[in-house]
């Protein structure tokens, strides 16, 4: 912002700071509601118009590997953090020399190549799906061994870009697997074993500047073609098993120095009670699965990373009530009239111009009193 | 906003709408917040700078008279609200003739000059404070005979743009009358006898464009030097109180037609179980006392307002937590530090660049488990 501004500071931003967001899309827009709160401004940096640009203080419109229109963005703002996994490492890095990014590049870096990041969590101890590299049609060989081995269905998934569901073949028998590869377009992919879970939960975990580490209740997560349709607290976890999932998330925040709020998602394996839990993949930004707690806690995830990002004390995680979170999908929202006569529904309409099939719209959280 | 929009049109607004907002500050702000969620896009009109202007898609600065600046702004909304009961009646009757201003120029005319505003509650029959209406000299004559026969002290209040305790003053005997007219400029004042009450609370009541009422609950308020510090829910009524709160407050509102949330400051009088409460003033907008429902109902009063300018019904004013809402005033927000460490409180900063005495900085709200 100024010529005083030292890149990494790590004293709190005041009241009045500017927070530079990369990214313009809902959850953006909640990252700018929730800076507001606390008397933060907020300016955008993304490649297209988003809602957020509806309630930023101010936004650039640029490619995200246009480093001088990133330049005149870093003047402007006392930190930046993100909205979306794929912004360009390069450009992280470029900013991260001119203002703190938050969370940092590393992140980032693990973050956007499947590859390497289930590689960073294995190599931490917490189990995830077995998994095969594959970046040509050499190592499809390996694949193919490595397959035969899990004895079952896998899932190709491309290394980087890959969201909602995008990105990803189902790969039967080990017949299929050479077509899988050249339909994803023979570029650098993950080999999965299908993993036959239970149900899929998420802790969205939020570390401070100071290293101080706070989990929101796990949510339980259902997906319909690869993309999430609906969480609900509390998920029915064993204690056990819910300090399990916050401890793997809180080790996982650890190991990245992360600053803000991480989202890890795992599979809850029934019956196997010595290892229940695998991570399936993180998500370096807040996370759909913790909208919920918008309306449910204190404090929620948008403002917990808001704090954490500009270097303040994390807020409290708690939860007040019990939560059901539906998203609005494509063309759910246009039936906003009914959506809006159901009294108790906490209904949140991104503001996006056009329903497109697949396009997160909205999404609605429904609250019980706690139960537990 | 087109041609085609029909001032008073009872059609719910569409997501992506702009909702118009009067005024520039921190209702100004959460309203625009609140719109924001339901997919809304707002405008603010404003004399000048303010924390709304943060967060409000597109603003126009201009005094509030200048019809001309308010039809440019008229032709960029879809529907006008206010967030301050100052808004000149000139104005709003201006604007209703181009787009829905809600609520209607009605409650601004009656809000904005007590001697109107207590006939027109005691002509429902509401019961408020004794009074006097003194608009010259002439007429301190009957004041002085009114507050004899009252045989206790009186404050005296200017009629109009009196707010946060400013435009009034004491009057311990009638001895003191004239000096006091005196001292308020000798403009159109009210004598009110003191009321000796045990406590203050305020109903936040909804009515939607359908005519559907609903009322949060009520909040027990503590004030200091004329400005609110602090709200507290559940207020400890009996719920036969309660209903006689909630009951005066939908009759100020549909006797006004009112549109939106509306204010009702009432006085709850010790000992007197026949007849427990008065009115003491009425606020045509979203109200300081009802800041809490942000963190401890699912749908708070700055949406519930949005929705019923908006046409759309209402959303519930269900309470899931009890709370405990503290202003900050001044330079009490400078300590945001402090503020920010303590991981239970809901802070909210507005987000104005100076700290003036008096002046509402923030607020900071405390849940505990709902208890009755």
């Amino acid at each position: 912002m100024t010529d005083s501004t030292v890149p990494n500071a790590a004293a709190p931003l005041a009241p009045h700071s500017i927070i530079g967001i990369l990214g313009g899309g809902q959850l953006a827009k909640m990252l700018v509601q929730a800076a507001a709160d606390l008397g933060f401004r907020s300016a955008i940096y993304s490649d297209d118009w988003g809602p957020a640009l509806d309630v930023a203080g101010s936004h650039l419109i640029g490619p995200y590997d246009n480093l001088g229109r990133l330049d005149e963005f870093a003047r402007g703002v006392d930190v930046v953090t993100y909205e979306f996994e794929n912004v360009p490492v390069i450009a992280a890095e470029h900013l991260a020399r001119r203002v703190p990014v938050r969370p940092g590049p590393m992140a980032l870096r693990v973050a956007q190549d499947r590859a390497v990041e289930k590689s960073f969590i294995a190599d931490l101890g917490i189990p995830v799906a077995p998994f095969v590299a594959i970046t040509n049609t050499v190592e499809l060989a390996t694949a193919f061994q490595a397959m035969k081995a899990w004895q079952g269905p896998a899932i190709l998934k491309t290394a980087q870009l890959g969201y909602d569901g995008k990105g990803q073949a189902g790969v039967a028998t080990v017949g299929d697997l050479a077509a899988a590869f050249a339909e994803l377009g023979s570029v650098p992919c993950v080999l999965e074993r299908r993993i036959d879970f239970a149900f899929e939960i998420s802790v969205l975990v939020v570390r401070g500047l100071d290293g101080s580490l706070a989990c929101y209740d796990a949510p339980r997560n259902t997906h319909d073609g690869g993309i999430l349709r609906r969480s609900v607290v509390p998920a029915g976890l064993s204690e056990a098993i819910e300090a399990q999932a916050r401890d793997i998330a809180c080790r996982i925040a650890v190991a990245l120095d992360y600053v803000g709020v991480l989202g890890v998602e795992m599979f809850c394996i029934a019956g196997d009670a010595a290892s229940p839990l695998l991570v399936n993949e993180i998500a370096p930004r807040v996370h759909n699965s913790g909208h919920w707690t918008m309306d449910a806690c204190a404090i929620c995830q948008f403002q917990n990373h808001i704090r954490a990002v500009a270097g303040w004390p994390l807020g409290s995680t708690q939860r007040h009530s019990d939560a059901e979170m539906r998203n609005l999908i494509g063309h759910d929202a246009d039936d906003w009239r009914a959506l809006a006569a159901d009294a108790d529904a906490c209904l949140h309409l991104y503001g996006k111009r056009e329903a497109r099939s697949g396009r997160k719209m909205g999404h609605v959280t429904r609250l019980t009193p706690r139960s537990s």
